[in-house]
C-alpha cells in the first residue's frame, strides 16, 4: 500500500464523508486555539511581516479545513488595529495529500472569503487573503526555502508516511495491541522516529527564523505504546475484521497483511525527537482529551436519536477517516459490513466504559540559524 | 448566470471531460511554443531568479495544464548549464475557477514530476518544483504584490467576467453575430475592454519589473467583431438550439437570455487596451489559426472512424467547454439532444467549407514603475 496514494479523508459533503463527521477533529481544534493564539500573537508581535505565509499541514476537506485560518487572520487583523500597523498580505497554504478532495474546499472559498470580510473589515480595512491548495506529502519538502511564518497541524502527523516494515507476525491486529509481539512496536516506533524527523527537517528549512508552529497529533499519556487510550479504537475495528475472518467473508491472509499506517506518540517521544533533530525550539506543550462519541457533551441538548447512539457516531467518524485505506486494501464490497460490525461492538463497548481520544500539542519555534 | 461560478471546463477524464477533448487548445500551445521560449529565455537571462514563480491562468485539466510548464522547466534548466547557474527553486502556480477540477490535475502531479526528473535530470541535478493550486477568477488579484516572474495563459482571456449587460435583443442568437443589433457588438466589446483592461492591472501588480508574460487569446484577424471567423462556431451552436425551439423542446424565453460570456478581440483591440492600461509594453504579437477539427491534419494518419468525422470532434470539443454553460441555463435534460444535432450541423458545415480558430498571441513585459 502506497499511504501516499491511498490515504486521504472521505471526499465530498455526502452521509459517510469527512466533512460531515469530523466533530472530533474540530472539538480539537478548539482545545487548542489557546496555544496557536499565543504561537501567532508573539509570531506577529515580533516580526509584523508586509506578507504572512501560514500554512496548514494535513487540512482535509470540510468545516475544519478553513477554521483554524479563520481564526488566525482574525487575530492578526486584531493586531494591527492594536498595533496601529497597516493589515499584511496573507497568503494561505492548504496542504494535503494529492487524494484529498480539494475540489470541495476551493468551490468553499468564495462564501468563506465573504464571511471573513463580513466580520472583520472595518474602517482599518483588512489584507488581502490569497488561498492555494498544495498537494503533496509533508513528509518531505512541499515549499520553497524560507517562506513560511507559521504552519499549523492538526490530527495528521500520527499518520506515518508508510506501514513499517517487519510487522508481518503482527497477527489478528492491524495496530500495535498488548498482544503486538515487541519487534512490531519496536518497528512502528523506529518509523515514527524517521517520520517526524523528516517532517521537522523538512519544515525548519521552509520556515524563516522566527516562525512558529503549533501540531496536535493523535497520542498517549502512557509510557507504553500499546496502551488501551491509543490502540482499543483500532482493536475494536480488528474485532470487526477477525469476525468476518471467521465467517470466511474475509480472508485470513488478507487480515495478516493489513495494518494502520498510524503511530501515536507519548509528549516524551514528541518533545525527543524535536530535541534531535534540532530545528526547532518547543515553547509549549499541552495533553487534551476528547471523547470517542464527540457529541457526548451538554452542550449538544436536542440530539436526533441517531446521533445520541455513540457506536454509530463513533464508527462514521472513523469510517471517514479509514475507509480509503480499507477499501485499498480489502476491496469495496467488504466496507459496508465493516462499519455495520464495528457500530455494533462500539456501542457495545460504549456502554460500559468511555473513553477518550487523547491529543498531544506542541508549539515550536524555528530557530536562528547558525551561520 | 455568475460566470465565476459556473464556467469550467468539463471535469474528470471520461468521454465528454475536457482532458479527453482538447487538441485544438494543445495545438495552440504548440503553435506559440517560440514566442514562449524567446520570452522565458529573455527573462532568465536578465534576471538569474533563486526562486522562479511561474504562474498558468486559466490551466484547465488534463494534458494541457501541465505542458507550458514543463517545457518552461526544462528551458530554464538548459540556460542554468548554459549559464553555468544553480538550478532555481520553481514556484508553480496553476490557476482557474474554483470549479475546474483541480483535484485530477493534483492527482497527476507525481508522475509529471518524476518524467520531469528522468528527462531533465542529470549530474547538474535539477531545481525542486512547488506546485500550487491558486483557485479565482483572474479578474481579480490571486496573487500576493510582486510575487510572479512569469504568467501565461492560453485559450482562456476570451472568457468575459460575465455576459454583458444590455445584450436582451440579441434574438435567436447567443454570441455576437452578422445579425446582432450594434448595441449588441457595443456591449461585448466594452465589456471585454473593462475585463481585460482590470486582468492587466491585476497582474501588473502582482509581476514582478521585467517579468514577462504571454498570453493566447481566441481571437480574430478582421476588424469585424461579427466576423464568420469568430462567431460562426457559435452561430451553429445557435442553429441546434433554435431547431429545439421551433420543435417546442426549448422555451423561446429561455432561448433569448442565453449569451455566451467571450469576445475574440483582434490584434489590434488587444494592443489598443495593453497601451490604454499602461502596466506592459509589448515585444511580440502573432496571429495562428487552428483547424476546427484539430485531427484535420496529415500527422494523425490511422484515425479511427469516429476521429475522422470532423463534426464529432469538433462538437465534442465544443461540448467540454460549454457543457457547464448550457446545463446551468437550460438544465441538464436538452443537452445530449443540443450536441447531437450540433454535431449534424458541423458535419454538414465541414464537408463543404475548412474553418479555423484563430489566436491571437502576444508578449508582454511588466514596465519598471514609476517612483
Amino acid at each position: 500500500m502506497e499511504v501516499t496514494q491511498v490515504l486521504h479523508m472521505n471526499g465530498g459533503t455526502g452521509e459517510t464523508s469527512y466533512a460531515s463527521n469530523s466533530l472530533v477533529q474540530q472539538k480539537a481544534i478548539c482545545l487548542t486555539r489557546v496555544m496557536r493564539e499565543e504561537a501567532m500573537s508573539r509570531l506577529y508581535r515580533r516580526m509584523r511581516p508586509k506578507r504572512i505565509a501560514i500554512a496548514d499541514l494535513g487540512c482535509s476537506s470540510g468545516p475544519n479545513t478553513l477554521l483554524v485560518m479563520y481564526e488566525a487572520i482574525k487575530l492578526v487583523e486584531k493586531l494591527c488595529r492594536e498595533l496601529k500597523q497597516e493589515s499584511p498580505e496573507y497568503q494561505i497554504y492548504l496542504n494535503d495529500l494529492p487524494g484529498n478532495d480539494f475540489n470541495n474546499i476551493f468551490k468553499s472559498l468564495e462564501s468563506f472569503k465573504e464571511r471573513l470580510r463580513n466580520d472583520i473589515e472595518d474602517e482599518h480595512g483588512m489584507g488581502s487573503c490569497f488561498f492555494n491548495g498544495v498537494p503533496g506529502s509533508f513528509y518531505g519538502r512541499i515549499f520553497p526555502d524560507k517562506t513560511l511564518h507559521f504552519v499549523h497541524s492538526s490530527y495528521s502527523l500520527m499518520w506515518l508516511s508508510k506501514v513499517p516494515e517487519g510487522v508481518e507476525n503482527n497477527k489478528g491486529n492491524i495496530y500495535m495491541s498488548s498482544t503486538s509481539p515487541s519487534n512490531v512496536l519496536k518497528a512502528y516506533y523506529e518509523q515514527y522516529q524517521k517520520d517526524l524527523s523528516l517532517f521537522l527537517k523538512c519544515r525548519g528549512e521552509e520556515m524563516v527564523e522566527g516562525g512558529r508552529m503549533v501540531l496536535t497529533i493523535l497520542g498517549r499519556r502512557s509510557h507504553d505504546p500499546s496502551s488501551k487510550e491509543c490502540c482499543y479504537i483500532w482493536e475494536l475495528l480488528a474485532r470487526a475484521l477477525n469476525h468476518m475472518v471467521s465467517k470466511g467473508i474475509i480472508k485470513e491472509e488478507q487480515m495478516e497483511g493489513f495494518n494502520i499506517p498510524q503511530y501515536t506518540p507519548s509528549p516524551s517521544e514528541v518533545e525527543l525527537e524535536v530535541e534531535k533533530e534540532g530545528s526547532f525550539s518547543i515553547t509549549a506543550m499541552e495533553v487534551s482529551a476528547v471523547p470517542w462519541n464527540a457529541y457526548d457533551d451538554s452542550e449538544y441538548g436536542n440530539l436526533s436519536e441517531s446521533l445520541r447512539n455513540g457506536g454509530y457516531n463513533v464508527a462514521k467518524c472513523m469510517r471517514a477517516v479509514a475507509e480509503p485505506l480499507l477499501i485499498s486494501h480489502f476491496g469495496e464490497d467488504i466496507v459496508e459490513e465493516v462499519f455495520y460490525r464495528y457500530q455494533q461492538i462500539l456501542t457495545e463497548t460504549m456502554s460500559v466504559e468511555k473513553n477518550h481520544f487523547v491529543n498531544v500539542t506542541i508549539s515550536l519555534i524555528r530557530k536562528a540559524r547558525s551561520a
